[in-house]
């Protein structure tokens, strides 16, 4: 059985994932496409593919068995919202929303519809060595984990594109979500500090650093660079009572040679993550395929918007500012577990 | 467009790749499968797949476009040839054949045919990490590779099975095809030391010292411990001119504890190699839906039948044996390029 | 020539450093010992050496050269002061004194006698793998340091004796040196957060989370774990704008076994630092002998006071403590290079 | 107490060990030199030292307690034989001898005089990294050792001044000395394979592969490469029954750049092993001065001998060739264990 994907926004994202969904992944097919830019959707539209006049047409056509949202952000509620009131299985693309009403709307539209429906675009979750991580993290044979060392570096960002509350509310979200997902636990809290400046990006707030409080105690800290040059490079280390658990070095060839004994380090996240966003459509297409969804959720969507907004808050009150979430909806589970119970 | 596969063989491996073809990978179905014990062959039969009778019904079935033989080797050289009469892609596991005779009538046939249509099992030259390790040496920055350690460690082999020539007839062909590859070259001779025994196998001969001499005058060292307990570990380091270049050490997380900072071996070769038979058979899907082969060849089976042969001569003869091959046809591209020119 | 050296406080560590004076290094000899226990002090001298009555008696004898203090911290700033009255190079071991007042009181006496005679005892300084690493970030070729991550791990605290104000008085004190040292910086203002406590440690504070904010804005941040079980770890990595350099695993035989390929992490601070303590005081030696002291000094006493005092103050006020320094005295160098100018 | 010692030979080596004596270790005096060259000697001979005209004047004079010869091979013989009939302490530089004859000779001498005397520069037993690889295998968790790989890779020889046959008497010789050591074992029989050449040495002969077979049954492998230019690469890995000991890094600091996650390479054998000729020293020092010697004695010359012999008629046969030892006097110790009984 073939799930039928129709695909809004073919952008450079929604390029991508059309070619992950036609090329690389079994058990699904890109039926529809939608953009803006209507010449841009009908190049992207692999053959047979409709390419459809707007998102709301797509979403109810009776060909699409489910949804893939690559729009801009402001964009996405109006299109959740649809495809929740269509009852189609949906995957989108961070941010689930840009405030935290849009996401509590959209959190009871699918909690009213009664069954998971929304997948956000958190890949990283479907990394094999996150996973790995998480595992031995899980296994408790290092006791509960106390403290977590994130590292996110990017070897550039376009000049003037990108923006000094980009590394908060673009960048850190996957650090506070990998945070929350590894270690069972919220964010109760944020405090961000600025480092001296790197001289790679002009104005640019560059390097930042951010303490992110989760509830059960546990504290998070993360250094974000965006222009450190040598390459795309995430880290992440769990210090618990008993032993500590690092992500490794990528695999990469040994090479001794007149730089030393060495590892190549990924150019971007493209060559970081290419296996973990085949992964992670290869789960959502099986749980489309059930009319569901799996992995991120609207609750995490939502924990990152008010993280992201807490974080913003925090680099101007140089305070430490806190996230309050509203109670967990049954549709997503029980609350974070606090490892100290 | 679907290539419709018959798999030949639902014993260990076969139902294995029935699981690869029918629940991980695009762009095929199984169609047939066929096995000697027939109740197997039904069990192992995905929803909708013909069960034939045998393989010659099977191979000449018109729904039937391209074949998997994972039968028992001495089987090989009928279902072969009868694939290539047909003028069916075919992907044979290991071994190609179990003679030199035989290997030389299935390239015979396939040359007459005109075009590649066989595709042997090698899958250690579609691993990520042996890809980018030929692509260091191929790269010439480290000069010309003069030198292949290659290690080979299993955790374990089932007593009484696993006999004294099984090191050099069954796993050393991997180690052998992988020196070919990596080196761009043959093997023109092979020598055989036997250390001293591990007490953990009994009588078995184990482990076993190989040494491959390549036509450029390369030399490759083979270490074979099949019962070393610890795990499956395969280790493979290339010393050029003016660097090294080896295999990592697999993914996997850090984990420092009271044994110390440390990674996890693989258990087994299902555990290390499960991404390379997954990219091994989508390349093989491409090339067969175009209606040919790709990766290893008939070429490189029978080169690797010759190793073996050679290697258990020289286990006898505690001597060099030569490796004697034929002019390389034409369909299998130019001869192995000799670094020394 | 031989230094002739005597030792105030035969404790555990005074032992240890006439072992050390005695059986290790050249240059040196140990004359004259003195401790309040003087039962303790006959049995530690070495052959030759005069058990001295007092601390006074030793500094004043006038076969004693140079003297190494090794008794408790009240006690420093009477013994400094009168080694420095009678003109003799003095190593004094952590900490330097126990009060800014005191700090200020050694200093203005070494200032008026013209020359260094004081070395404090911070053997991180010698420790070849932090040499190699400050050669890397002086070098500049990874551009300005941006972020110091210092992880200090110690596998057991004794219980009852480790009271929750020593992780910042007694511990954070060689993070704040290293890392003052290694950014040839000084700590502008210090931070506490305390994460969820290990269970190891019962009412333990522990761990705690620093941050050092320096004058250049460099921020490190420091974790100390007192009761982490597995060993004796000290991690450091240091951001720049093109790069990053961090401290190697300590040399240890890897070892491929049932749990992993691993390497055996240090016990304790002696295994950890033995080579550094040697070189210590093979360059105090060197410098004692031309009447004078190298490495830590005095000034450097002083900061660490000072940072161990902001520190307790803001693990009480959750807030960020300034570290205000008087102006450097000539004495001591050019003041701290601030990277950005 | 300080043990007088009069080094013969002040050409590189010799001067280094006469700064090693008299800057780094303690307990020890250089009190004379003798060189060939007198004008040499006198310039290498620190303060106070006495310049002898011939090696007899110095180790015959009185002042004079233990010899150290720095001197080129032919002349080892008569030197070490009249310093064992001085009766004196004697660390000799490589090679104890040029031939067997004079290696048996020596031994008879020592023999007669009833005490070890004589301590040769192996100074790979004194490198803690062996050391570490030693204990391991010792400790026998990993069971008996089988195969040793053992790699020995130079950055560049000197054009002309090296010779073929020096990667086989001047060289393998450490490789064959380490491996007696680290196995517990004797080399029974040497077999030599020629790779390919590198381009970089024009006619000389390198790499160079050899199989010492152990008396044990195990295996060693020997890479030698002297013209790599990468750096000075030595490691070296135990494959025993249940598990791998292996050589680490050096330690260096870990750099992420451009080039890579990476650590520098020693550039030669000085960087490589200074500590390794610090640790030796210290040990003969101790040794000598109760008038003995430790670590590797005579019979390891002679073993060493052997094996070179052995691996020059192997490199001229291209087959087995025996090495034949006289009976284990007793004051070497008892026979190798062999690991099988």
């Amino acid at each position: 059985m073939t799930l039928r994907v129709g695909v809004i926004g073919t952008g450079m994202i929604g390029q991508d994932h059309i070619r992950r969904l036609t090329e690389v992944l079994s058990g699904v097919e890109v039926v529809g496409v939608t953009d803006i830019d209507q010449a841009r959707a009908a190049a992207a539209a692999p053959g047979g593919a409709e390419v459809f006049a707007n998102p709301s047409a797509l979403i109810s056509s009776s060909n699409v068995q489910a949804v893939v949202i690559c729009s801009w952000g402001p964009a996405h509620e109006e299109q959740l919202l649809a495809a929740i009131a269509a009852g189609k299985p949906v995957f989108c693309e961070k941010p689930l929303v840009t405030s935290e009403a849009a996401a509590l709307r959209v959190m009871e539209a699918e909690a009213a519809h009664g069954r998971r429906l929304v997948q956000v675009g958190f890949m990283r979750r479907f990394d094999a060595d996150y996973r790995r991580l998480k595992a031995v993290i899980d296994g408790g044979r290092l006791g509960a984990p106390l403290m977590f060392h994130s590292v996110h570096r990017n070897a550039s960002v376009p000049g003037g594109l990108y923006t000094s509350d980009m590394p908060l509310n673009d960048t850190l979200v996957h650090d506070a979500d990998i945070s929350r997902w590894l270690l069972s636990d919220e964010v109760a809290g944020v405090e961000v500090r600025v480092p001296r400046r790197s001289s790679r990006g002009g104005e640019l707030r560059d390097p930042v650093f951010v303490l992110l409080h989760m509830a059960s105690g546990a504290l998070v800290d993360v250094e974000i660079s965006v222009n450190i040059a040598y390459g795309y490079d995430i880290r992440g280390e769990v210090s618990c009572e008993t032993g500590v658990a690092a992500l490794p070095n990528r695999p990469a060839t040994v090479i001794s040679d007149a730089n030393g004994i060495r590892q190549a380090i990924p150019e971007d996240w493209r060559e970081r993550f290419i296996e973990a966003y085949d992964q992670e459509f290869r789960e959502w297409i099986l749980a489309a395929s059930h009319g569901t969804a799996t992995g991120p959720s609207t609750w995490d969507g939502y924990a990152a918007t008010l993280v992201a907004d807490a974080a913003l808050r925090a680099a101007f009150s140089n305070s430490f500012e806190a996230v309050k979430m509203i109670a967990k909806p049954g549709l997503y589970g029980p609350p974070a577990a606090l490892a100290a119970e």
